[in-house]
Formats: structure tokens, sequence, C-alpha cells
């Protein structure tokens, strides 16, 4: 049996979080690249990465990046901070697609947009502790100073849906008075997460202050690198949008059509762990 | 080779958790049976089980009982409420040892309690929507009215040891809205978590509504089947506890000693996942 040629630049984008978060990066994949095909892994029976030790979220990882490669995908991306934090460079090392993580194009953002040369980083606990995004940061330019700060609540709330009021605002403030003191002029969004809580950072930052939303910067270098490998999918080709969990869908589907702005359609309820 | 048989009575008791969660629970067999050995899981490569479908917090359960089993434990103590609602009956009709949950101790205690028969709950999602604890009170008295009400940020505000000020008690506040129109007078804290924020509940909550901690039940439970099935270990017998974890023990340990009041000691980090 022939098995069906599919022209590669048709070939899906393969998208993997461990949970919802990654669906604002998804998000903005669909706005700034509306012909491309996607698969998006959520890992919801083993959510939340951001307090599991690096060695686990590797594991995860690796079947996680298994399953959507066996798929066919183009073009990997880690839709999740904790995972670009630990576990990038073995993902490249070890699968033949191109790999995009969304702490590279959020450093790169970090360090071009600061005038101040101090940038703050909120992030979940592994993220932070990693010291992944001080470390692309000052790659780029080592005279920045860049202030961490770990904020586990943020996500619960998100999820619970409480994005603004006074019990969130009043966390935030709590988390944020560690940055405000540094005179930042750029903060970056350190977990997918994040982008839903923008009104709340606004009103608590000083006007002054960018906020760098790493689901937009990833999207644009998805983009460029397609590009440049000529990989873009043609105007007109058929595109289609499948979603992959790994826990019962119900959660998924009501919180996460909040995250995506629209529709989930194609879901399927998958099993990783017996993979080895 | 003969194995050393143990006299039964000095095996462990076998306690499992998603987490740390479960430690409310040990703390109280501690106190109330200070000569018994100890065995406790925590799952932390996979907490938290509340948000999870009832499926897969099966699956889990059975890997982490298979697990404490093959160490010859005497009993096995399900210390979470998520697990009690919705796996206990598979655990009882499929291990050979007698299997504790946290959920009927708690109702019991809920309806001997209860003058008005009204009585609220508070738990996660899962233990909430599985309506385990309305069932087991009103099996007992089918003329109270139970109100629940699921509280998912509890659990990261405990974790964050945020279990006082401002934040957790707004938080509680909205939570709790719902049952304070309804003149409970008992109130059930259905989550291992929530012993920890007895004293904000205690301000919100008028002085005449009781609080029901299913830690305190579940051992007076454990103490009387012991007895009963003559399990109880003789004072003398050497005691141990071991604790077990799935993911790296640092933060098990960190907050766990806060929980459990006491330093942890004999921690192993093992692997589950791969058991068929």
């Amino acid at each position: 049996m022939v098995r069906h040629q599919v022209n590669s630049s048709q070939r899906p984008i393969g998208i993997f979080d461990s949970g919802i978060g990654g669906l604002t990066v998804l998000k903005e994949i669909f706005e700034r690249l509306p012909h491309e095909s996607t698969l998006y892994l959520g890992d919801t029976a083993r959510v939340p990465y951001g307090i599991r030790s690096p060695e686990t979220v590797t594991r995860y990882s690796f079947e996680n990046t298994r399953f959507l490669v066996s798929r066919d995908i183009k073009m990997l991306v880690i839709a999740c901070n904790t995972v670009s934090s630990v576990s990038l460079d073995a993902l490249r090392c070890n699968f033949p697609v191109p790999v995009v993580g969304v702490i590279g194009p959020g450093a790169k953002a970090a360090a071009a947009a600061t005038k101040t040369k101090k940038v703050g980083v909120i992030g979940t606990e592994a993220t932070v502790s990693s010291g992944s995004y001080t470390r692309a940061i000052q790659s780029i330019d080592s005279s920045i100073e860049v202030f961490s700060i770990s904020c586990p609540l943020f996500v619960p709330l998100v999820e619970e849906g409480w994005t603004e009021g006074l019990i969130t605002e009043l966390t935030a403030e709590k988390y944020l008075a560690g940055v405000r003191d540094k005179a930042i002029d750029t903060l970056v969004l350190g977990c997918t997460h994040y982008p839903l809580l923008k009104p709340v950072f606004s009103k608590i930052m000083e006007d002054s202050v960018g906020l760098i939303d790493s689901a937009i910067e990833t999207a644009m270098e998805i983009r460029s690198i397609l590009k440049e490998q000529s990989l873009l999918n043609a105007p007109g080709s058929p595109v289609r949008h499948k979603f992959f969990v790994t826990d019962a869908p119900q959660k998924f589907l009501t919180v996460g059509e909040r995250f995506l702005g629209r529709n989930i359609e194609h879901i399927e309820k998958i099993k990783l762990e017996m993979e080895v």
C-alpha cells in the first residue's frame, strides 16, 4: 500500500502544552497564520507542569512530542513556558522537526523593548527557578538586569475565571510589589495563562511599563521560520484544526473556548502514559 | 529463603493522597495512634486529582494502591476526598485489605452534629460534582439538606502558604456566600488541605456553625476498625514512618512539614506510571 504523500507545506503545525494555557499561543497562530493546519495537544491528565521537577517535565514532554511527531507535523511549537525553560534543548536534539519555544521570542522582544535595561519576568515556579528568561535576555544583552518573580496563584485564578476584581488585583499587587521597586520598563508575561490578566497588570503597573506577550512573539517567530524554510502553506489549501487531550475533554472545552475566543471542534481524548 | 514473617499487627498502615494534603490525616493518625507504623505515598508527579475525570483518578489510585499493597500494609487509608469520592468502591473490591476513606467519617460526624438539619460541604470540583458527601450524609438521615460548593482556589492558596490575610478572607467570603444564606449549622471541610484554613473559616462563618474536620474523624474511624479487627499495634513495638513521592521530594518536604508540624525523614522518590 502506498501511503498518501501530503505536500510537506500542507502538514500541520504541532503544538503542545500541559493544559489549556497554550491556547493563547494557538489563538495568535490562527490570527497570524490563517492558512496553517494545526494539531494541539493538552496534557490535561498531568497538568500543571509548573510545579514539577525538570526531569518529570522532560519525560512528559517527550511523550507529548512522540505523539505529535507520529502525526506527521512539519514543526513543533512548545506553547508552555515551563517546558520551553527546561526541555527545549532535549526535544531539539531528539526529534527531526524544527522546534520553537516561547522563551526565546519573549526574551528577544523584551531585550529590544527595554530602554532602562531593567526587565521584569513573571511566571510559574518552574519557569522562574530555571532562570531561563534571565539567561535568554542576557545572552542578547548582558547589561540588562532581569528581576523574576514566581506567581503560582495566577494560573488557578485564570482557570477559575477570576480575571478581574479585587481578589485578583490584590494578588497581583502582592506578587508584583517586588518588581515595582526596581524601576523596570518592560514586564514579560512568562506564562501562557497570563495574557488573560493583561487588564489587571496594566492597572497595577505604571503606564510606562510595556507588557511582553510571548504568545504574540512566538506566533511571529513561527511565521518567519516557516517562511525561511519554505514551509508556509499556500492560501486556498485545505486547513484543519484538531485538538487532543489526555483527560476528559469537558473542562478543556469550557475553559478553553474562553482562552481561544472561538469554538473548539474535533477534540479527542488520547492515552500517552504507556508509551516507552 | 524464608521470608521474615512480621506480626500482622506490626505491619504499617498505608496512606495515599495526590500530594501533601493527606498529611493532615497522617498528623491525626500520629496523634491518635502513636504506636502505628505508616507508609505515606504522595503522587506529586500527577497532583492535583481534584480537577481530573473520575476514570483518570481511579486509574491513578489503582497504581498507588498496588504500590502500597506490595509493601505489605495492614490497612489502606485514602487520605484524599477526591479519591474517596470517586474510587473507594473500586479499591475495596479489588484489594485484599480494609480500605478507609475520608468521606464516610466526615459525613457521619456531620449528620451527628447538625441540629438544623442543614449542612454545608466545601471541596474540590471533583469531590463536589461527585455528590458523594450528599449521598453519604443523606444515607444516614434523609431529612438533612446538604449544600455543596466547589472552591478550587483554596488548595493553591494553602500551598502558597497564604492561610491568612485579606486575599484568602475575600476568597473564602466569595465562595462561602452561597452557604451562609442557607442557615447551616455545620460545615464539612471536604478537602484535606482545608484544616489549615480553619481560622479563616471561623472568622467568616457565624459562631454557631461547627466545622467538621474529616482528618480527625478519619483517624478515629481507623482506630476503631483496627481495634475491632485486633490489628492495633502493641505499645513498645518498633514504629517506623516512611514517605514516598512520585516527583522530586523538595517541595513536598518544605510544604509538607508545615502540614505535618514535624520533620519528614525517610523519603524516597518512586516511579509508578509504567505499572500495568
